[in-house]
């Protein structure tokens, strides 16, 4: 196939309409379910194959409730505390212990409380027993032949308590159902080996394995194979005999040495290639020796939710039990969210709970970035053809994450540095309740979200052009009439991140004009990208004369990483930055991070940890070890 | 000690304070934790215990994000549909798969479909390319040195594959918790062991094992220890030095040989013997070695209870995580329900969906009935000194049980027959969302429970005395006004339950008054209770004349049951549960066992399947397979 040829049949069937399809043609293949018999002591979450019926009655016998003697009920009948009856020991009654056994002649338990002791062999009693009183009857908790669970049920710790008062060893279980990981590309190499360019580690089979167990399945990772027809075909034909089902990881596009839905056309059936979901669209459906078999795309987004959409359902339609179905919450949505024309797009969203309203940012939204699946607290669906989600709508959000863990979340926006990280540990260590969630948006960024009620901190680094002050003016003008506070922050270096070694001799601003220097800029909106205007304005450098200038990152890590890798000379970031890449460092000035918030939050007592955090020693500390920052009242509070 | 010395030193310490003491009390030790470093692969749930950062970038090169071909950008500058540009392959242009390197000199991709072929070595473009288009930076997932998750995170499968992306093959997590489970007692054996009365089978450690596992810990479980000083003394000892916690199996009450308390003031600390809580009560709490150490109560309720209110948050510390928090739900109460005069109560509950209100039914409140736990949907912790809580009263329910399936659960309460077991799986088979969920308090209980809206069925078998027909009768008596159908159930015979081989004799109603004879009867209300009477009454005898007519158990298997222990001569039954006990049956007369439900209910999908079910020819034939039944009609229609 030359590279003008592609695997052009790429459908885009509907989700609900490719579950449907798929379920049906593998219908047969997950009916007729094995089942073994399996220990009651590892029967934990295994799912029962048949109803279990009590073999014995528990307790076993008729058995004393109370600590006391057992009588003959009889015998003390007439017995009051005018007429008190003498009773003699291993004759008219015997000492007991609650479980011990009563049985003929007795049929009656006194408590030992209601005995008065006469001698070392008599005692007193006044009042008589009825029969059977303070008995436990046998199969009082359990009848021998009485179901203790039915069939597919889940079995829990208390049935296996149950399950062995009912006199049972073993139980039939439906068997675990097994799946087959298959990672293919010829770049793909595992964590262990060395990674160069052009290689990519396999994490998605990884994943894949993390989340059949999760599932209650038992996962089979295969080895990569490279992308070659026949290696991957004799793969999936050998993982078909070996599992129920068979997941081959990535293959599905439509690019020349995707092969995956080309093969299980060959051997099996291919069912569905391309559903309209986003992402995850390239997605195969088919059938292999009457197997399930699901082509997933290598982008770690996509293949995390076609592995959620297809494989999940499956695994628990072998187990027979339903999957448990996750939390939903509404949410305020922050920013305007585009609709997918032609797909249900899966938008990853971060969640946090501001002046009690719930409110949804939505992660970024490209298949490859894995953070976004890391750092999200739930996931939204949104149908195609939609026109779109406006912010302040109320959008459902799937929940990944537990509610009460959000509800206790400080929600940052705005700029990013890595004390944030630092913070963000240091709170967490000490109230494991409390976490702080920082979404990088740039200063201005932060500001507008604090305007629109998303966040209860907005870190900021906003140099005023005309005061040359930091922070307070940008407050003023964008906050105004509203009861803002600054909490005070760290004073950190910015300046010019090169190359170790320097090997262009960058040294100032001006050299950035230099016709063999190539910049890479930050987004508008950042603190650092206002420093740098403000700095060529005060050069009278025409920013035209920047190659790269209109080349925009978002964070000071990703300039350092384009410095590193070669796309960029240049870029402009704070010191700790480029320390964390190995970079060098031309400092060109000093600015100050503060925390832009609503005066009423700082009434939060989850905000009064994060003051408290800035305000120790142990945060000092570590500023200093880690170097580019002075501090001077971190954690003071500026009313505006 | 003798058997009129108690451990009289019980305290009744409220649960949250008790809880409060001992955490402070074991502070230290659960503070210090060990970590140890976990394979990537294998760190499913485990709990970071430092913030891992990422090594390597990923992706960890520039990488073309489309099918197509890199070009140096600024060379196809002014190309466009009336200037278009050919470009030559290894020279001005390479071909790329998403994914390649994209590397000096090249600077930019154009997508495939955007290139026209010109000949073998030559395309064109009709539209300039910008730098760094269709290109993912490196770095653009996860940039070297950013967090990819905090300390004290619990690890997901997303986590696994952005772990596995920067490079991390190993993390810092802290150590699973060790939990050593000591079961002790001398009358307590192994579930493989033959069981004979005054023995009991130890249970309660498998499920302790269970719930250790489910809540992330490692149980270890020891051997039972029977009831002596000494040897349980160097058990905990032994146990103390290999766990991080220690729980201790009955031996915690007051009786004579309970010796749970006194070694642990010997050997370590006792800090409470004696909570506020019921069932569980005389729950111990201690210190040895400076471990947490537990005794736990011998009832399995009991033990469930203590084990869910201080091991379980005691692990979760342990691993520095919330334990997550069960749902809740408001139910309206079915019954009045009387609270405890001492002690906050853990009231299992059965919960259930009719009409579209959440119907909350208290189980047995015996601390002895593992069945009560099996059986319950959630809990309902009803606080000390109550007046009670009357019937229509809202009650807040603690779940156990997955909310969706209880609004799924068809709830029957009224007669208990075997057939409901069997019906409940042949339903549950077939439909697996599906639940039958059966509490037996006899025919006209479950009459009440209809008038009151609880059930959507009430199994009953209730003998008009003056017609001698059943059921409608008794419907139109209690439940008039109400628009009540009655679906047909099956004929069944009623008789005398006696020992095999019928050793005393019994051949009718009449014997039961003889001398000889111990008789034990169902409870008021109960269709066999009805029925035993009506025969009394026919041939004129006074129930005073037969010994163990005021004896009263809830269910045919109970009466079984009591027969089979000789605890009881006969008893009044159908041929089923006489049959599942291996006793003989002499049969007094066929009766009708049929189901009372709203009209309204026809139309509920639910029992639309139970009526197709009784009708189904597989059920006809397990009755046949059982004995004791005919059917005539089963399913059919009656409309009141």
């Amino acid at each position: 196939m030359n590279k003008f040829e592609r695997n052009v049949y790429l459908s885009n069937v509907e989700l609900e309409e490719a579950k449907e399809l798929f379920f049906k043609e593998i219908e047969e293949s997950i009916k007729n379910k094995e089942t073994e018999l399996v220990s009651v002591y590892n029967s934990l979450d295994r799912i029962t194959a048949q109803p279990v019926f009590a073999r014995i009655s528990s307790p076993f016998f008729n058995a004393s409730a109370m600590d006391g003697i057992a009588v003959k009920a009889k015998e003390t009948y007439g017995a009051d505390e005018r007429n008190p009856r003498n009773l003699k020991c291993n004759k008219d009654f015997i000492y007991v212990d609650t479980g011990d056994v009563i049985e003929d002649p007795y049929d009656s338990v006194i408590m030992i409380e209601d005995v008065m002791p006469v001698d070392d062999e008599t005692v007193q009693i006044i009042k008589a027993a009825s029969p059977w009183q303070h008995v436990r009857p046998m199969g009082e908790d359990i009848v021998a032949s009485e179901m203790i669970v039915p069939s597919y049920h889940k079995v829990t710790p208390v049935d296996i308590g149950a399950l062995l008062c009912g006199g049972i060893l073993e139980i039939e279980a439906i068997k675990k159902v097994k799946v087959g990981i298959i990672p293919t590309g010829t770049e793909i190499i595992e964590p262990e080996e060395e990674i160069a360019p052009g290689k990519i580690i396999d994490s998605n089979s990884r994943m894949f394995e993390a989340m059949v167990k999760n599932y209650g399945g038992i996962p089979k990772r295969y080895k990569p194979v490279p992308d070659e027809y026949e290696l991957i075909k004799n793969k999936i034909l050998n993982a078909a005999k070996e599992n129920d089902i068979i997941v081959i990881n990535a293959g599905s596009s439509a690019g020349t040495e995707d092969y995956t839905s080309k093969i299980i056309d060959e051997i099996g059936k291919l069912i569905i290639h391309g559903v309209a979901i986003k992402p995850g669209k390239p997605a195969i459906l088919g059938r292999v020796n009457g197997k399930p078999t699901i082509g997933i795309p290598g982008y770690p987004v996509s293949a995390y939710i076609v592995f959620e959409a297809f494989v999940k359902p499956l695994i628990y339609r072998y187990r027979n039990c339903k999957a448990p179905k996750g939390q939903s919450v509404d949410a305020v949505l922050s920013k305007r969210l585009m609709s997918s024309l032609k797909h249900l797009e899966f938008v990853r969203m971060k969640l946090g709970k501001v002046k009690g309203k719930l409110i949804a940012t939505p992660l970024n939204r490209g298949a490859g970035v894995t953070m976004s699946l890391v750092k999200a607290d739930g996931i939204a669906k949104i149908p195609k053809n939609l026109e779109g989600i406006d912010a302040g709508e109320e959008i459902k959000i799937e929940l990944l994450k537990n509610l009460e863990s959000i509800n206790d979340t400080i929600v940052s926006i705005g700029s990013h540095d890595i004390i944030m990280d630092i913070l963000s540990n240091m709170i967490h260590e000490k109230h494991k309740e409390i976490n702080l969630s920082s979404a990088h948006v740039g200063s201005l960024g932060g500001i507008m979200a604090m305007r629109r009620g998303e966040a209860h901190l907005a870190p900021v680094h906003l140099l005023d052009e005309k005061t040359g002050t930091y922070n307070t003016e940008y407050v003023k003008k964008y906050l105004k009439n509203i009861d803002i506070s600054l909490i005070k922050g760290v004073k950190r270096l910015q300046g010019l991140m090169v190359k170790k070694s320097n090997p262009k001799n960058i040294n100032s601003i001006e050299d950035l004009t230099r016709e063999d220097i190539n910049f890479v800029n930050r987004q508008k909106g950042s603190g650092t990208r206002i420093l740098l205007d403000f700095k060529l304005n005060e050069l009278g450098i025409d920013s035209n004369n920047i190659t790269g200038y209109e080349r925009e990152m978002t964070t000071h890590m990703t300039v350092a990483s384009a410095v590193l890798s070669g796309t960029a000379d240049v870029g402009l970031g704070i010191k700790s930055s480029a320390e964390a890449m190995g970079l060098d460092f031309i400092p060109i000035g000093e600015e100050e991070y503060d925390f832009v918030l609503l005066t009423e939050f700082l009434e939060d007592g989850k905000i009064k940890e994060f003051i408290e955090t800035l305000k120790s020693e142990e945060f000092t500390q570590k500023l200093l070890d880690l170097g580019g920052y002075e501090v001077e009242y971190p954690g003071r509070i500026i009313y505006l």
